[in-house]
This record gives C-alpha cells, sequence and structure tokens, in this order.
C-alpha cells in the first residue's frame, strides 16, 4: 500500500492544515476503526465528539466544524468532506492486478480480430471473429468476446464476464465480474397448437454509451430488433437485469437487484433503488427516483419520487403506511 | 445483414401484399424509429396514425385495421400482426457467432466423454469424465461441464454457464451465458452444540427436459436427494433462482428475478412474474398465473391469477389496493 | 452410487432397528417417490399412513411414531429423524468430480503464486501473482484468483466463480459457480460540473471467516476503504448481494435473492429471508429474523422478528394484513 505524509495529502486536498503529526498517514479508515496512521474524515457534527477517542493520526473535517487536533494529530479542513475523502481514495489506490505479457499465451484471439495499442488480455480469454478492441482495453482473465462486438479505448473488462455477438460498448466503461452482455431477450409467441411457446428471435444488439459502469452478475439483454440501449455515464450495480429494447439516457442508477422489463424507457438521470422492478413498455422520465423495493407500473413523470408496491407518489404512499400502522392499533 | 423483396417477405408470410415498394427490406424496426428499407408492424389502430409519419418502407398489418400503404410503400395484410413479425424475424436471424474447428484445440476434453457428430466445442471449455454430449450440441467459449453430465442433441449453451456433475439436459435446450445447473442446494442442520450449522449434503441432481430455455445467470440447485425437475418448454429468464427438489411442470414462464425457495411443486403452464417469489414446499397448479413483484405463501388452486405480497387472489389484492388509496386520502 | 444394508446403515444411526429387509439400500427418496431398495424417512404423524403404500424397503422414523414395518422391509426409530436423514445423506454422497492430475497443464499459475500441499487446480484455472492458496484447497476448472488474494486450507470454489485482488477467505469454506468475490463497491460522487457521475475508488477489500457458503452467482463486493467482512460459519444462497463494507458476524444465513446494501452490520445468527433487502447504513443485531420479500429500512434490535414493506415487527404486520383484508370485504 502507498503512504504519504500529512502535508503531501494536504498537497492534494488543499486545505487548511489545523496541528500536525508525525506520522506517515498509510490509509483512510473510519474514526472507530482508525489506528495509528490512518487518516479519517469528519463529516458532520455527530461525529466530532468521536474524534478525541480515535486513534486516526489525521482526519479531514468540514470547515464549519469546531474540532481541535490534539497531539501529534492533524486536520485537514475543506469544504467537503466528503468529496476530499473520494480525492484521498484516489491517492491511495493500489495497484491493479499484473499482466506479465499484454496478451497471454493462452488467450485465444481470432486471427480477424483488431486489437488496438496498449491492450491487455488476460489468461484464457476468448476474442471471436472481427471483433475490435480499441487502444488500452484490459481485459482480465477468462472473460469472452463473441464475434462483431466492438468495445471503445480505455474500457475495463473483469474476469467471467461475456460479451456477445454484435454489441458496441463504449470508451472508459468498466465492466465487472460475471456481467452477461447480449443474451437473448425474452420472448415467445404460442406454438401452432396453442399450447406450447415458441421462441422468437433476438436479432438485435446492445448499444453502450461512455463511461458506464455494471456491477457483478449483471445482465443486459439484446434487443428483439434495434438494440438494447444504455447512454453515457450510467452507474449499474450487482444482480440488475435490464431487458430486450430498454432505453435509458445519461447518468442513471440503477442499485443492486432492481431491474427492467422489456422495453422500459428511462430519461436521463434516472435513479432507481435495490431490489425495484420496472413493468415493461413504461417511460420514467428524466431525473426520477423509485424507492427501494418498489414496483413501478406506469409512466412517471419529469421529477417525480415513487415508492411502494405499486409504486406511486412517495408522499402517498408514506401517508398509506402510516394508515395502515393506525388503523391497525385500533 | 440480410436483406430481401417485399415479395419475398410476403412469400414467407401469405398474407395479402397492398401496394408495393421498390425498396429492399433490410431489416425489421419499430414504426417510429424504422428508416427507408424497414419493414415495421400494426398490430392495433393505435398505430395507424403513425404510419403516415414513420420512414418504413413497408409494414406487416393486422387485416382488420383500415391503412392506405402511400407511394412506393408496401403493406402486408396477415390475421396476426405478432406472430407475422415473429416469421419475419427468424426470417433476418443473423448468423451465430463462427467455430473455425468443430473442437477448438484449447478445449479440455476428457478422454471419456462421448462427443456426438456435429458437436461444437468452443476455446477454454471443459468437458468433465463421461459426460455424453448428443448430437449438435453447441458450446461456445469458457463453458464447463463436469463429470458424468449428459446433454441432448442440438441443445445450445453460451459462455460462461458451468453445469455440474451428474445432470439431465434434454434435448433442444438453450442455456444463456453464466447460467449455474447442479449447485448444492441450501440446507444445514444445526451443530451438536446449537450454535452452529452443519452442511446437509445434497446428493441429488438436476433434470431438465426438451426444449427449455434458461436466461443468463440463472441458477437451478441439485436436489438434496432425487432431482430438481424442470419440465419440457419452460422458459426461465435472467437471474431466476430455482432451489432444490423443485418440480416444475410443461411450458412453464418464469419472468426475470424471480426465484422458487426449496421443493415447490408447478403445475403445467404455470406463469409467474418478474421479481416474484414462491415459499418452499407450496404447490401451484397447472396454469397459475402469479402477478410480477408478488410474495407467494400458499398452494394456489389450477388457473387461479394471484398479486401481491402476501400474494392473493388478484382481484381482491387489487380491491385493497383501491381502499387503501381512499383512506389514505380521507 | 454407493449401497449398504440396514445393518450397515443403523451402525452409522445407532437407533433401534424393527423389521428387516434383505435389499440392499441403494439411496434416500421420499416417501411417495421411494422404489425397492430406498431408504425413506418418516418424521411426523401425518406421513405415518402413506408409508403402507411406499415402495420403499426402509424408512428412518421418529422414536414416538407408531408405525409397523412390514414384510421385508426395516424401519430404523431415532430421536430425530431429520438429522438422522442427514448423516444418511453423507453416506451415499457420491465421488466428487475427478482431477486427473493435481494442477491441470492448462491451468495458468503466476509463478509467485505459493500453492500449499494437496491443492487440486482445474482445467482453464487463472492463479495470480503472490496468490496464497492453503492446503487441499479445490478450484474447479475455469476458476480466476486475482492477486495477493489468500484462500485458506480445504476451501473448495467451484467453477466460474470469481476472487478478485487482494481478497481472504477462510478454511473451509465453499464457494459456488460464478460467486463475484471483491468487485468494486458502488460509489460515485457528482462530478464538478453536477451533471454526471464520478467512480469513488473502491480500495478495501473482502475478509471472509471460516466454514463459509456462498451461493451460485451472489456476489460480495469489495469495501470502499477497509474490508467488507463475513464472519465464520455463514451460510448465503444464491443470488445474493453484499455490498461494500457491510459487516456480518457468525453463523447469519441469507437466503436466495436477498440483499444488503452498503455498510450493514449484522450480528450473530441473524436469518435473512429470500428476496428480504436490508436498507444501507442499519445494524440488525444478533438473533434478528427478517421474513421472505421484506424490506428493512431500520435498525433492528436482537432477537426480534420483523417482516412486510417497510418491515415492522411481524406480530404488527400480519396484524395489519389482517385489517387490510377484513376493510376491503366491507
Amino acid at each position: 500500500m502507498k503512504s504519504f505524509t500529512i502535508a503531501q495529502i494536504n498537497t492534494i486536498l488543499q486545505g487548511e492544515l489545523v496541528g500536525s503529526t508525525s506520522e506517515t498517514i498509510t490509509g483512510p479508515e473510519e474514526l472507530q476503526k482508525a489506528k495509528t496512521g490512518h487518516i479519517t474524515f469528519i463529516g458532520s457534527s455527530k461525529y466530532v465528539s468521536r474524534w478525541k477517542d480515535s486513534k486516526a493520526s489525521a482526519a479531514i473535517v468540514n470547515a464549519n466544524l469546531e474540532v481541535e487536533p490534539g497531539e501529534n494529530r492533524a486536520l485537514i479542513k475543506v469544504k467537503n468532506a466528503d468529496l476530499a475523502m473520494a480525492k484521498v481514495l484516489e491517492a491511495f489506490e493500489p495497484e491493479s492486478p499484473v499482466f506479465d505479457t499484454d496478451i497471454h499465451p493462452t488467450a485465444v484471439v481470432h486471427e480477424t480480430a483488431q486489437i488496438g495499442e496498449g491492450c491487455k488480455i488476460g489468461a484464457n480469454c476468448y476474442i471471436g471473429k472481427d471483433v475490435v478492441l480499441g487502444d488500452g482495453v484490459v481485459l482480465y482473465p477468462n472473460v469472452t468476446i463473441l464475434d462483431d462486438t466492438a468495445i471503445g479505448k480505455g474500457s475495463v473488462i473483469w474476469s467471467g464476464t461475456v460479451i456477445r455477438e454484435r454489441c458496441e460498448i463504449g470508451q472508459g466503461c468498466i465492466f465487472h465480474n460475471n456481467v452477461s452482455i447480449g443474451a437473448d431477450g425474452f420472448g415467445y409467441r404460442p406454438s401452432d397448437d396453442g399450447r406450447g411457446l415458441v421462441k422468437i428471435p433476438q436479432i438485435g444488439t446492445v448499444i453502450i454509451g461512455n463511461d458506464v459502469e455494471i456491477g457483478a452478475n449483471s445482465c443486459v439483454d439484446r434487443g428483439k430488433f434495434s438494440a438494447t440501449i444504455i447512454g453515457d455515464n450510467c452507474k449499474i450495480d450487482n444482480q440488475v437485469q435490464i431487458a430486450h429494447n430498454c432505453i435509458m439516457g445519461k447518468s442513471c442508477i440503477m442499485a443492486g437487484h432492481s431491474g427492467l422489463a422489456g422495453s422500459v424507457t428511462l430519461g436521463d438521470g434516472v435513479i432507481i433503488g435495490g431490489s425495484a422492478s420496472i413493468k415493461d413498455h413504461t417511460t420514467l422520465h428524466s431525473g426520477v427516483t423509485v424507492g427501494a423495493g418498489s414496483g413501478v407500473v406506469g409512466d412517471v413523470a419529469a421529477g417525480k419520487t415513487v415508492l411502494g408496491y405499486p409504486a406511486q407518489d412517495s408522499r402517498e404512499m408514506l401517508k398509506q403506511w402510516v394508515m395502515m400502522r393506525k388503523l391497525a392499533k385500533q
């Protein structure tokens, strides 16, 4: 792990240094768990009293809080301790797993694939026919990229992830482990005798913008035709399901276990809480927030917050919950 | 991508061709997104008015709708535009990813495994001892099949999927990426001192019928003893969980994120909505429908539709939801 | 499969043998599905009447039940038929998939990795720089272990699982297929222009205790800093999501599709039902039980049972549900 002097850290944060410490700062830690050499952070007044008992050698503190550093301890006062902490994490970020060779000899790369400069391809990866990897793409071991898929420069794909044929992935994306991109959408028609189900071919694809992050074991299905589309800068947590022909705008957030059924449209900046589900063919306009665990069954107007199952305006839903509790006590 | 004349497409659909177009049809697309050369579909009267403004060169139209083709545009009138569209998708279905050799040299195939005629086994697959693959089985790269498992002819297994030992998979199945078949069921007993948990061996297996499709990142656990059974023609979406000793009849549908706890029994044709969960040891008889997001906690009689958490008759549940909204407004 | 005489089985169970059978016992099976040669179990009086019609050759029976063995059939009377059955399953447990060589030649093991005695590493595994595997660790084919991770002795990792860098896994753990350990936690800060999202580095790790079992396609994210921690003997089912910086005590149980949002703390012996979700930064103290499908939004005191969405004391929630049904019928 890396280490810094408190002065070096303040060079990064450009805050006001109060007190001083001779300890080398070895990493960030929470107030209560911190030991000598750790830097911690105090973002609100309720944590101020715990500083005295913390073993941390330094803290990042919101400028409006009153705290004394104490002996051989330093404070860095900043406008926004949360943002400053993110910068400290960047400073301490350890090295990524190594590649001894750029393209591991056990990786199978189809002779027609185009591999950009500085790409790294790990052991036992498979790169199919006519795949195009932009410069600096990193594939950790055991990644599978099937034919005609293109991945933009600087994207990082972690082990176990599979991207099927004809998908387009933007630049600067991060896909975590065991992600599935481009599997067939879920579509069937009744068989001619009305008793069975016949698969409807899913001939579309998946188009993912730039700077999209997709969490471990999440899925984005290919379109029935045309494409399932994820806009720039969307952030998708683990075990999220995005069905065929969904269209997501920019900078949407979907938390763990949430899901979009088929042909859902999200505007920009939509936030979907954990384990929430959205009914097929609905539209959630820009700026909508869906509470965790909700089930959305209809369109939602821009900027609204909905909650519950079936989801409603969050204030209405909270009223219903309060009312139920009261009635049950009568 | 493939292309067709409008006459060729009508040869497939056997509908009534109205108007004509000289454009080559290059693919299907939705009314509003379609461009010149696309064929679209109009399945209900509410979309008729949008035809005029669509750039599509052709449309498949339900016979009962009144639409004029317009200049250099063609309509194909059919009984059921949805079914016809499925056939058009079949016609346009692109080639699957290629295998340059039937069995890739990096695939590890145990010497005792029996590989049928015309099988394709991708790079870095593993095929264990005494595995039997029927004719024409396709394994995309990075698939793992463990000892003594049998897969019926024509089944297709996509990358990242793992099928553990002693499972029986039928013919014509499709398993998407990162599926897990045959992992241990979830069973423990209290330790002798009552403070810990001791694993109960899960010595059973998984038996999957013919024409079963299983979505990306879904799981079917092996039985505690005997088998977890999935009937012919069941269709299972992404991230579905099927626990040990469940028994599913024929042609059941489970949508994304839904789950069966242990020893659930489904009749034939049961439909389970997205994110719905079924309690262990319950039976859902043939023809039951479970609404999305529901939590079913008891047996459900044949043909019933249940909804909500805890799930009840769907009309009762809808009444409760209406009632709650009214009361909260008082 | 293995087989035993009824006397051999009673040597294992140390029960009271009543009646006798000359049949070789070939495996355990449920009362109604059992055939000649099977041993079944009768744990409660409601199953006694079915024994006469069962084809099983033997049964394990709770000592307090009145049952007659019948001709060429044997009963083993024990204190607790469930526990005895678990021991019978252990006796019948079949062989695990074979490894023809301890370390398969296609496995890629970094030269700096330390591999304990008796480890087995399957085809196409990847073991990164400075990884440490304790004695007897088993990795089935297509497992990926990234740099600096340590796995304790006797742990078994099934195919498709990925453990990222710098994680610490205890002894005797079992991770099923396609598990993801150590993917980045889900954390962003607003970009400087307030319109986008910037990734907060997740520089922490994952620490997992001894005898922890993690189900197929489940995820445990690495900490934002310090570690996500799972205590000894925790049992986690399939498709469970554990977010960054969660801390789980000992012997907790999480059923399928359940999830912990970031920085959740669980005491010891907490039981979380299927598809239940726990809000970030909450604490569930030792002995808490969360009903299936619940959404917990606040701290829960030791030993309490909560239920529903939002979760409340289970008795209160049941009252509300009864009340709703009554009101809707008025």
